[in-house]
């Protein structure tokens, strides 16, 4: 905890370019982490934006190879007024770590670091062949990471990819994320008059730049909560009763949901449930809005407002054919009497991972040992580019072993990382790469009740 | 120049509340140089907002007195990387005086200041009584001063108000503006997730306030820019072809608005020109719109998103009818995932003065004995609070005498006073006191080469 507590409080927000140094300190004091408990060939290797932080453990000849990934990034701590205390100072109190980044991913990365030391200073080496990956910009889109693992791909060769950067069912009921769906962020900028008009004077007769982007944005979805996007729908993939089936009986219910959420009434599409409609199917966030000035009010018709809106995708969808089609169809309805922008970037691809892959019944067993039950296998609605990444470029598939609660305040004030959670998911990496080690044996499953997939 | 130079110096910013102490000290600066030039009974009188400024020359027996209104606040000089220098160290070049508040209004007021110091200099007495009457809260909905006036009638009694805060139709031609639209201000605020979510996890399953709000924005115009809230059309007056012809004939031509707004196009009412879009009908204008953030771009759904609106209205329309028919309508649209609340403030009633009224030809003369030329009749889109409640209260016409240019960046960047039309003011001033004495006579206007309204 005290470790933790140190690298939590680096505010290595990745969204503010005033914490570029931070951040590199950051990776600084990780690298130098990674070295003090044992893994060699550790870097701090620059990029075109954050650095990412390697390490490797490579004596295990003839074992496989597990690379694991984190971030240490964090998103801003706003609205600061929300915290209990200051974010980068972080407290224990009811037996959690509260910071920013406790959970999201400071805390769940250093699991595996817990686990790697344990088990050098009590064995003197490693079952398995270890490389860490740790980068600085997930936050923002990993921007540079694929042109990273793309310029190191032999270096970061190895036979799986274990994350942990997701939530659990509960405290007692761990979870495997076998899908995440995909992302495409996208800012859409309205100009109007060239300088801010007296709205007296000018009101009714130049349009505003705030109501057509308004106009522009209620054009995005249509009245049912459905995507609005000519030929948005086409290629996201229709599940059969099965798989829905599996996922009612796997995944969290509505009413969870809804009590995460801290909501009254949920919204959305007809015909999905709450959990589907975070899950397999695609969604349009609007992430901010700002133009003319909200705190005082004056009479002005503004000359530019913008908005920033993201994309969460599921398979089959391509995300650029997707930024074609939002910049079609905002082309198409942007009126003749202001000037549009439309940028789009950060594309994701969704992904989907084998339930039945040996690695995920790694995990699974490791899950066991430690919380005495079997994960639950899930969809999450999030993107973790890194997994698609990886797929792409190194041919791996993603483990993705999350030690998150549901009310661990992941990017949102008061995030914390509950202790008792903590040394389990410690436990459970452990466990993890023993299990990794050997072939994995169909009985030693079945002790476990049967099918759990 | 030097005097006015250091009137401009206070940051006088009525709204924004940092700036209250700067906004009292004008007040006291103008007070000093009121008792300066020769004025008496002068007063800093405190309101539940910012001072009134007060001051009076009443030695005139039997012979009118002229209420002369001003306010010495200013709006905010934001986006401050558009000036060319400080907004609050004013610079003179190419002829003009360039500051916040230049011309709107400490620039303006101060031309009556200087007339009365003038007469008083060279003549030891003024032709009429005066009464001054200056505010700091005119860019902010004149909140305190119908109850100044209310508490104040006695002694603010007067035969007409001069205002000098509107604009010229060209530094060639004065005008005087004998409509206003009235106005009211709302607020916009819609609430969502109780905290900011993370967008993957929640995204397509709960409401998005910023995405609710636009809804809610593009629901209040219909697609030809028509006012969409029911009822909000009954009661505007419609005005016959001679009136419509006199403004075509006395009011800025629609080419002009279009080249003052540096528009390419302009927009607004289908059966309306430019000029009648800002004058005889309604309008509702976006002033700010805040959610979420758009400096970086992280993924959340916000807790809530906020808009600010005004409206402008014109005969025979009531502010508080407005507002009851907004909020009906809102509440109307406002969908239940969500909550929405809807504030109205300053209400303002629209006004119209006769254009035959003596007190008009005073000034029209005034004017033409500096300008050489007629002051054009015309409607004005703003909105001057003080005319319809000195109106309402003391039951005195209000003749608007302005001396902006419309290039002069009125509520914009780099606002300023030309030198010549400030030393043109000062002497239409000085010409309108003496004009006021005495009984208008036909044959002085017939000079003036017939019916110029």
């Amino acid at each position: 905890v005290d470790e933790l507590t140190e690298f939590l409080r680096f505010r290595s927000i990745s969204s503010q370019a005033e914490r570029t140094r931070d951040v590199a300190q950051c990776a600084q004091w990780l690298a130098a982490h990674l070295r003090r408990i044992g893994l060699k060939h550790v870097q701090v290797a620059p990029t075109g934006g954050n650095p990412v932080v390697t390490g490797a453990w490579l004596q295990a000849t003839n074992r496989p190879t597990i690379l694991v990934y984190g971030h240490y990034d964090v998103v801003s701590p706003e609205p600061l007024a929300k915290w209990n205390h200051d974010p980068f100072d972080p407290v224990m109190r009811v037996g959690a770590l509260f910071a920013r980044g406790a959970n999201d991913d400071k805390g769940q990365l250093f699991c595996h670091l817990k686990a790697i030391e344990s088990i050098l200073a009590s064995e003197g080496e490693l079952p398995v062949n270890v490389k860490c990956l740790f980068e600085g910009e997930e936050e923002i889109g990993s921007k540079n990471l694929a042109r990273f693992i793309e310029g190191n791909a032999k270096a970061l060769r190895s036979d799986v990819v274990v994350i942990s950067d997701t939530t659990m069912i509960s405290r007692e009921k761990p979870a495997i994320s076998y899908a995440q769906r995909g992302g495409l962020r996208a800012e859409i900028v309205v100009c109007g008059p060239k300088r801010e008009l007296h709205s007296g004077t000018f009101g009714g007769a130049v349009h505003n730049p705030i109501q057509s982007l308004c106009e522009i944005i209620a054009a995005l979805h249509d009245r049912h909560g459905r995507i609005a996007i000519p030929g948005f729908y086409e290629g996201v993939r229709k599940w059969g009763d099965e798989e829905r089936a599996f996922m009612r009986s796997s995944g969290p219910c509505d009413e969870a949901i809804r009590r995460d959420a801290g909501m009254e009434r949920m919204w959305g599409e007809r015909g999905f449930s709450v959990a589907e409609r975070t899950t397999i199917r695609p969604a349009l966030v609007l992430n901010g809005i700002a133009g003319g000035g909200v705190k005082g009010h004056e009479a002005v018709i503004p000359s530019c407002a913008r908005a920033r809106l993201s994309f969460r995708l599921v398979p089959d969808q391509d995300p650029q054919r997707i930024a074609n089609l939002m910049k079609e169809h905002i082309e198409r309805i942007a009126p003749p009497t202001v000037k549009v922008r439309v940028r789009a970037e950060s594309p994701v691809r969704p992904a989907l991972m084998d339930r039945r892959h040996p690695a995920m019944r790694s995990a699974a067993l490791a899950y066991r040992g430690e919380f005495g039950a079997f994960p639950a296998f899930v969809r999450s609605g999030g993107s973790i580019p890194v997994v698609d990444t990886v797929y792409r470029i190194l041919g791996v598939p993603a483990v993705l072993m999350g030690f998150g609660l549901p009310d661990d305040q992941r990017h949102a004030p008061n995030e914390k990382f509950d202790l008792t959670v903590m040394a389990k998911a410690i436990g459970t990496c452990i466990r993890y790469l023993f299990l990794s080690a050997g072939p994995h044996r169909r009985d030693v499953y079945a002790r476990g009740g049967g099918n759990f997939f």
